[in-house]
């Protein structure tokens, strides 16, 4: 209880979830028990009535929280995990329908799972970020962190963008397509898979290049590095933009380029003891739905 | 040469072409002197100088032309293709650059090509066409027609659609994606052919639905006879709209309904007598560079 | 009970299905105490027990049953339609495990279900089939018929195979991969579906040619008109084969053609009125398993 | 010259290559001229005729040779770059044909490429190796490496293949396909890549898992960290084995288990100076034939 009191717990929850009230209230109770200070994040305490639970900036949980709990789903965690990144606070996800990729501790075990992770009975995982920058006559106009994808793409009715693509200085090729992902491992699950890319261990070091809808047949996706510099120069194409995790967005001239690359920080999630990536896999792509014994013929 | 002299050929050129001019005025000259009365499509006579040539609008084209030659692009053929369908005026396609698909006849051996087509030495070839319509509340608020396709689509910075797919009133799915694409045979080789849609031989008689990006991988392209009727409902997403062609678009609201059928009309392209399906998809998909003979290892 | 009294109602049971004898025994009761006559076939004989019921050859079921039940999988489907097609006996399908894509009655309901399709309240579908032969030196040395695929493809340990396809005289290509799979829009759910290939739509009428690990990455999946004759030639490769429904095959060598084209008899299935194909995918592929309001992010 | 003296080079050739004595001829001249020892391995010395030049093995070559010269095609690469791993004998590969993704000197600048790079101005490159070991009721049975790919597949004619894959001692899933892909960085331009796997620039540190027309549809290809061990189990089917580069292979029973990992050792691969991977990639995958000024239309 002593050395629990000095810390400090920040909540963060979806918005618009019916019902959630009272799942946070019996998270809030079993963390003040445990002598945890609990805050809410600014946003989640405009919509969660909960009396006496102080609220804090992303900033201030940066600096003074020790563990951010968040409650929602995969998008949830992706806008306060950018936020966070740069603190290094360990994020714990809580998933109130569905398991996701990324927030994996169902509603009905979040209790004990937490008691768990909090006495130090968990698996500690990293992940990689991205940081990209758009530059227009030598000046950045915009920058943004992906902990998923950074996605140059053209809007709809517009045709196909052209992208010169070089990495690390050297020219990979001009790509005409609907657009381009660039995704870190944890993000090969989200948008990249849906356009074909392939799945990346969190622990790969490599960032994947997943066009989307290549005009080239042969513009496979492509791993490389994660210490490599990506540059993507918008050659041709109207009404283009770049996504950080589809969440922030700026709009782009012909001639833009976006520099991309790993983000020094990284993310760090907290799982319970029994979690497994590949489990995460099985359960979310249904891969234990085609058993042995089905005498299925093939 | 009489009989010839009651014929109108009209000619479609593609805008901004530098040089055209001068091959142009071989093709007029040349149809001319073998009897036919030539005329510029309005749009063409506006960019091109061709003394004495009259114009013609796409409806006018139609009533009046025997046939239409167009000199251009795949673009270049779609356009008027379009306007052209419900008059069944034969197409003859003349490609300035690397072939195209449905333009089929390289300038250089375009005053031959044209000699032998006209004088009924020719593959002639059917190719359906599609018609949209988008219903609000019960009215049609848009139309339009398509060679290649229509294209249902979310545009940059909205997260994905989700559209839900009736067809001859049944039920086929919810789809959660960037988009999809509801194809001719024609635009089996164009769009859909990048989302990972299979090539369809014009003479086949489907249309194939390729989801763009899907959410569930198992979301695979699917060809449905082409008596079929195809609803699509806009359940969810942003900034969604409706292309045909990619040439002509309407934006979409949630519940709209896009309603998708094959077109009474049809169109005819005229080829060489050489000409081979089989032969273009060799072409242009560069099926004919690993022979084997190269000594390569898988 | 009088008209019944003349039909004859063959049953075809799957070999090595714990606890199967008292679901046989129950549809047999079920359809003599409605008038019918129940035969075995040969191989069901064998090993079902069950007294007082006739046995008979796939011949013979062909030339005196009004219907075949078959319990089991899609396999045991493919096996006893490919020897009834050219009796044209409709057929339909029990299964006793997860639902096939052509056993569609889960065993539970097997009964009532039963019951409508004999009451004629059923829907009849057709299905196409593909006939194919191999030729060496101007002679025929294999034929066979297929309810799902012909498949033309390498063993293991040996390199690619080269094969030369030829589509109604045509050259369409010299294709470089672990082998081509010719696929009905049944089979299009089977084993072409894995490969890559597009789903056909069981009245769609057109074959699918699926490359399974192509060389070239633009030999992507073509569907044509199944009028078409489809001849491929070895050109390459060791240990080649040919299988058809991937039940009986033959071994090939280099200069081996084989001919393939549309069976001229085709396959009835009855299926309870209920029944609907986009239903069946849903199902097979958990395409309703991304429901539109589980707040998921992209 | 002097230093040179002291050193050996070895010279690979492919058999069956018509034409090539004269080229080796020139080689063997040129680096005699420059002071070089020029031996033959102990395969190219039976079928290529020189006189005076020495013959060695190559366990020979790997401990006497400062460099190997390999002329041939990417496959003859594979199979010599697999016997000298352990020596670490640098490789320099010259292509007789078209460009290999391994042999990327073209034939008719090999003297001044060879040149160039003997002189210390070259990029040396370093590629990971796959070990294998099959193990059988306890013990080894075969072992092999893989430069390229180690493939788990079953054999024509069988039904589908079902493997069960542990990563680190982690279940992943029991996967039903043709087979299973394991490759290098090096081998996901060969048949990883046909059979839908992504591509891994060479200083990724991962392997890919590429599953061969998957029953599931969600087996898509995953790379994992090199550092990984993976055991992949026969749990069923017939004609089952394992390949190594497709060069070497062991048929395998169920129950057998394939323990797949990095190999200590790894290859050089010495390139000229302006030598580029995506250079290679553009070259052999016709990224470079979708010019930005072609006026296609998407």
């Amino acid at each position: 209880m002593t050395s629990n009191s000095q810390k400090t717990i920040a909540l963060v929850v979806r918005q618009n979830t019916a019902g959630i009230e009272e799942q946070v209230a019996g998270i809030v109770a079993f963390l003040q028990d445990a002598g945890y200070r609990v805050v809410f994040e600014a946003e989640t305490a405009r919509h969660v009535q909960a009396g006496g639970v102080a609220s804090m900036s992303a900033q201030e949980i940066g600096e003074h929280a020790s563990y951010a709990v968040v409650m929602g789903g995969d998008g949830t965690m992706l806008g306060i995990a950018r936020q966070l990144a740069k603190y290094e606070v360990p994020l714990i996800g809580i998933n109130q329908g569905r398991l996701g990729f990324i927030t994996d501790i169902p509603i009905e075990r979040m209790l004990p799972a937490l008691g768990e992770i909090l006495a130090g009975n968990a698996t500690a995982e990293q992940r990689t970020l991205l940081e990209g920058r758009v530059m227009r006559d030598g000046a950045m106009i915009f920058c943004g962190m992906a902990v998923n994808d950074v996605v140059v793409a053209r809007g709809t009715g517009a045709g196909m963008a052209e992208l010169k693509v070089t990495v690390d200085g050297q020219f990979m090729y001009n790509q005409r397509s609907d657009g381009l992902i660039i995704t870190t491992p944890t993000g090969s699950t989200a948008y990249a898979l849906s356009a074909g890319g392939p799945l990346l261990h969190p622990s790969v070091r490599g960032i994947a290049l997943v066009p989307i809808a290549p005009h080239a047949l042969s513009n496979r996706p492509i791993v490389i590095p994660d210490q490599s510099e990506i540059v993507i120069e918008i050659v041709n194409g109207r009404d283009i933009s770049v996504n950080f995790d589809m969440q922030t967005f700026a709009s782009l001239q012909h001639g833009d380029e976006i520099a991309i690359s790993r983000s020094p920080h990284s993310i760090t999630f907290l799982h319970p003891k029994e979690w497994s990536y590949y489990g995460t896999l099985r359960e979310k792509l249904h891969w234990n739905e085609y058993p042995s014994s089905d005498g299925k013929l093939k």
